[in-house]
């Protein structure tokens, strides 16, 4: 895989921070340097960077870059309010502002710019070892399903939980890689996941690391669940509430049903900075609505590039366009995450700190 | 809606036909005249036509045109060997292809041709009576919804089963149309359907007719139905066995999955021609793969006019593209024929001349 000890995504470049710029890619590898806090703001709302863990690290990198401005509590205030008015979805984003503001208030406005950078700097490195962790507790069931029988595990995922969402490999890919490590055949079913397409990400992923796939259209999961074609299902996740429904890519709720009407497991793979136990249930979890333009023109071109026809729709076209859904913990055969296994009705046992 | 008496999407024109390109929808009308066998079997399988009941149509036409040319016996079996291969999920093509042989095979070679363009016209008159009719026995659905309760009755399709798929008013459809004539309001979710982008035509059908309506990504249906944001669902059919299992457009399946566990109502409209007796279950549909590069590259776009940056995904890239999946029995709640609704246990007595 293409991530060793740096991190890819994201990189501390003195007093401003390089995010790889994820609406450029597949076709093109960009960096894009986030020098203060509107930056900061911009690239996670427009998702130039994305996925939870990867948008919980940025915004607290974004904090480090408001203190270069102005350190005082009102300004403290202000950026932490910012950066958690971009994506109402993914809990990671609320977690790391909410630990960098445990650390920073406390201390003297003078002393908050190297703190944050710090507590920053270390957020990105806890979330590449919970990476490794959920990657070590997911190998085994791929392994387990390797030894029973020849041929390559058929893992299914959605959207992109690779490491180009996270400071490390990954969540969902994790364990894939993790098994690709220990010399397991796989092949991965990527679904496109419109409509942002990030399964192309995904597959840029797999492509570069030599894990065999196959791009699918978000469409075609059901078939193949029901053809017997899948061994399990892993996603990421953008929030998981105290009850067990997670909050992830639209789309997820249809795989986990296909998955359960089939009798294949469904696991969602995410470090426990994306439970929310303040969040009794996913009815609970707030839905970001995005803007209708990611339905109607290509991906990696912007609205005003795109020549009328090859626009996917007349410009006006009436759009709902939901950039989540929540699959009841029903539907989930369990989490993996950077402390092990776990059904999801005990979650507040595998965190007991955090569910008092 | 845009559909008086004569038909709009293929027309007779002395000894050939004009059929309206779909491929080249919504951003282009263009009309495509097909003057031989070669022509109608191309215009199938490329897509220019779709829909099972067009296609089927379409098939009887391309019949009469490959007997424009030799009326023997061994050109008469070469024409339907042909048309047969073009697609091989949508049973109405053989449904079509069978009444033709029986009509034409008992002639004198010199009777055929005449018989074959007034039986392919038969064939076209009776589509558009089915959906008539597949309209009002579907129009009580909707109609008991809305007096229930104010608002507009929300209708969640898949695809195209529209005008654009038949002869007439289209098979989910036409109790849409029907309620719009009935003066129900009405809002219809549709979806995408990539990879080839089927709802779009349904957009556009949807718009020219006055009917509100919002476009969704595929994967924004399960989130829809949990929301209670949907009351019923129609989908077309392109084959229904015996056992009442269901092939239809890819993503189907997940669209049922979701209204059985939301317990919405799932129903297919789909003419006789439809249905398969001779077809055990599910298992039995041949489900057609197509071409990688329906996923790869952008729709309404030829592969080679496409520049690198805008195709989604690196030419090569590894792709499944099955075109169908099948809907179990279970999850329908019932069929809407042009004969009336009906379960899908009871599929024989509702045509007991086809099922002896």
């Amino acid at each position: 895989m293409n991530c060793d000890d740096s991190c890819p995504t994201l990189q501390r470049d003195d007093d401003s921070i390089l995010i790889l710029d994820q609406t450029a890619l597949p076709h093109q590898r960009t960096f894009v340097r986030l020098a203060n806090l509107a930056d900061a703001a911009r690239a996670i709302r427009t998702m130039q960077v994305r996925g939870a863990p990867l948008i919980g690290a940025t915004a607290a990198f974004g904090m480090a870059l408001a203190l270069g401005e102005r350190t005082d509590d009102a300004s403290l205030d202000a950026a932490l309010a910012d950066l958690a008015a971009t994506r109402p979805t993914a809990v990671n984003l609320h977690w790391a502002l909410g630990r960098m503001a445990k650390r920073l208030r406390p201390l003297a406005p003078s002393a908050r710019r190297e703190a944050a950078w710090a507590e920053a700097e270390a957020i990105q490195k806890e979330d590449a070892a919970q990476n490794a962790a959920i990657g070590r507790h997911g190998l085994p069931l791929i392994a387990e399903i390797a030894s029973r029988r020849p041929g390559p595990v058929r893992v299914m995922t959605h959207c992109n939980a690779g490491w180009l969402a996270t400071c490390g490999h990954g969540t969902a890919l994790a364990p894939v890689y993790a098994a690709q490590a220990a010399g397991i055949p796989l092949l991965v079913w990527v679904s496109e996941t419109r409509p942002r397409n990030q399964g192309l990400l995904t597959a840029w992923e797999l492509a570069q690391s030599g894990i065999p796939f196959r791009l699918i259209a978000d469409n075609a999961a059901g078939h193949l669940l029901s053809q017997g074609a899948v061994d399990l299902v892993i996603t990421g996740a953008d929030r998981v509430a105290a009850n067990g429904d997670t909050a992830n890519k639209i789309g997820t709720y249809l795989k986990a049903l296909a998955a359960q009407d089939q009798g294949v497991p469904f696991y969602i793979a995410a470090p426990g900075s994306t439970l929310d136990f303040s969040c009794p249930n996913g009815a609970a979890i707030p839905i970001e609505d995005r803007t209708a333009d990611e339905v109607l023109v290509i991906p990696g071109l912007t609205p005003t590039d795109q020549p009328g026809e090859i626009r996917l729709a007349a410009a006006g076209t009436p759009v709902a366009n939901p950039a989540f859904d929540v699959t009841p913990a029903r539907l989930i055969t369990a989490l993996i995450t950077e402390r092990g296994l776990v059904t999801l009705d005990r979650l507040g046992g595998l965190y007991p700190e955090r569910n008092p």
